[in-house]
């Protein structure tokens, strides 16, 4: 499919979703008529605290209301799944305490593999700038409030899962 | 004026434009409807070798046919030139070799002072990861060939004002 | 004098201070019992836009009614102007945005200068990663509105003295 | 408990204790009353090498007349920890190869938690610039000599636990 | 063995050879007389997707009549190995977008194992910036091409090995 | 003339030189048979200390006995130098602290100027990761000793000048 410029994939595990992803979402709407939000089956060698269906639910209800964004799974490339889509740019959060490098080589690879897909970056608000899902998990662990990171339900269903697992 | 999210600003000194520039005008292209480039009369601190003018020629006649971008200067805060203009983003190139932090620097202080204006990060192409308005002088100036880093009028034009300089 | 370690110098231009200086000041004095502010008289190679009389007065203001604060100015190296002060340790503050590497190089080599002076790094708050007095006063150049950046009457004489200039 | 500025917590892994280490401990020790080196029961994803109790042992030993040195094992977050102790800071050592950025998304994520904590960052000397634990059992794992790196006792016990491990 | 400053060890995993790797050999190979590509049997802590006897064949038919190179497995530290071999200086590739700092960490403690094997850095062509075995590894699992980042023997061997697996 | 592979150049302003050049040249000649120090006659925009005749004297002077060692002047592209005097490469000394963004920019530069000249990257001893020239003029302006960074003569040389001029 061609790609469609007004249309964009925010790709990610999503382990779960935190404020600094929804406010990436909420710039990226700002520009593009439709959002995909791309919750990844294959995570990069981590075991996922929730199954894909539950990160999806979740993304769902953080994203209720907003209009022209939808969530789904996807597997195998990002670059393969944004041409499936028609969409014309994945979107990337850089923050200023993540892994910039990784961001860079990501994008320089996905450039290489699809020429006519485009890597968007945008800047979370500067009180995301430590945020990852990865520590709200880690702090949730032990026993830390995780409030200030991430919608109440999400707080909820995190702690739910790691009495279950300990 | 409301910022219009099709209408986006590209801001620098363009002293001179390089083929960097001219590749992320091409990527902002496929996403905005409009592109403004807007060549600041005020530079940080260092003695531009064009004129504001002269760096306005150069870019429109690198621009020339691509349709949808205007060249124009500016003065104050890119912000406020943005907000007067009705545009909703100020792109900016990130190399892999730029002064990354400066870049974040630039962006948050520009949303703390225009929460509407978004900035947004284009990535150009990686043989162009090294190359910067700066370098092209500072080659031509020790009888370097600057032909793989600007088009052909611009490497006269460098050329003759350091003939001229000089 | 042999260091007293509960007293500490907190070093810079200050060309003017800015609410991220004055943040770090207040956590200084968590810790330590006196802070001594020494504002330098040679800066590195910028022409600074207050005098070092503005400058400490700046501060003063900005500390008044703090206690165990003093301001002084001085001259040479930081090392040698902590000794005669017989203070324990050099404040720095390390904003995520900083020079970084500069700070690493100045802090190791006033170690190789005075080897019991320690410098004891402080982080400002989250909101100031991006805040520098050069930064203040290229906004305010550019008529940009510095008011989140540092008090009221630091604003008024940054933009009291840009009127003058120019 | 209110937290006491003169007392801080040094928290870490220390698999085992390194020259590092005990530089950073000898440096807090100059401007803090009282220093408590925290051992994590829960490390961040990696199988220790030593158990907490081994790993205390060393840490007793190369602080043994140090005096106001503590060593304790500690469960959940450091900020929690610290509160319980009524401690007023968190140490680390920041070294110049060292991750930085994940250094201060702690801290910021820390501060988060709990705003009373400070981070304080020392530098440790230049010689341990590269030094890590991680580093001296990989060097140990392929019989490299470690004794530059950690006093002798930790090296034979280095050296006992990988034979054991065969 | 007294060191042979015209022999070099270029050490690594190798899982599998890429083009950036041949490109290093290459650059090397104009500057010393005998370079031993080395392979390491420890690797730190990913499971290999080739064994080391399948590395080792892959990067002869990558370096076939270039001469002067020979591919070994190695067991141990680089600079064990580098010293049985009489060779004077290990080789590591830089790339724009590696980790940096670990090549530094590992330089410094080869230098202190054995200060008389320097480490020699080289960069590869900004081609190859973003390239890395691991990243080949993760694009071919996701049904990626990847001919541009290896010989096509090589690319056929991963797509063999991942259809093995899985 | 062709690239003689034993034959290398180690450009720089050296004003003056310092313990980390001569740290830098002194590995350089473990492995070629012959290194040309070159001054550069401009300098990146800073006003140098010493004459150009006065930094070959300093160099000649740290240099001497070593042999197969020669110090002159150039001006123009380090490349076009490299090629005139038929060396194959110019080494630099990669500092930890070192501006690296920069390092890897010039040589990307130089390499697409003159392809078959390469860039080789030393690391000087870590006590040198903090030591350049500008730092040591700083320190002697602000009345600090620099012996520990350079020899007695260049110590000599700088104190000198900086009576003079002050």
């Amino acid at each position: 499919m061609k790609p469609n410029h007004t249309k964009v994939i925010y790709p990610g595990s999503f382990d779960p979703v935190t404020y600094g992803h929804i406010d990436i979402i909420k710039r990226a709407l700002r520009f593009f008529d439709q959002v995909t939000i791309a919750v990844a089956h294959q995570s990069s060698d981590k075991k996922p605290l929730f199954s894909v269906r539950e990160r999806i639910e979740l993304l769902r209800r953080a994203t209720a209301g907003m209009g022209r964004v939808t969530v789904e799974d996807f597997e195998g490339l990002v670059v393969h799944y944004a041409r499936k889509k028609g969409a014309g740019a994945v979107i990337r959060g850089i923050r200023m305490l993540s892994d910039f490098e990784y961001e860079f080589q990501m994008a320089l690879t996905n450039r290489k593999l699809a020429d006519d897909i485009e890597t968007i970056f945008l800047m979370p608000h500067e009180s995301y700038a430590y945020l990852s899902s990865r520590l709200i998990k880690e702090v949730a662990a032990l026993k830390g409030d995780i409030s200030a990171f991430a919608p109440s339900y999400v707080v909820e269903a995190v702690n739910k899962k790691l009495r279950a697992k300990g």
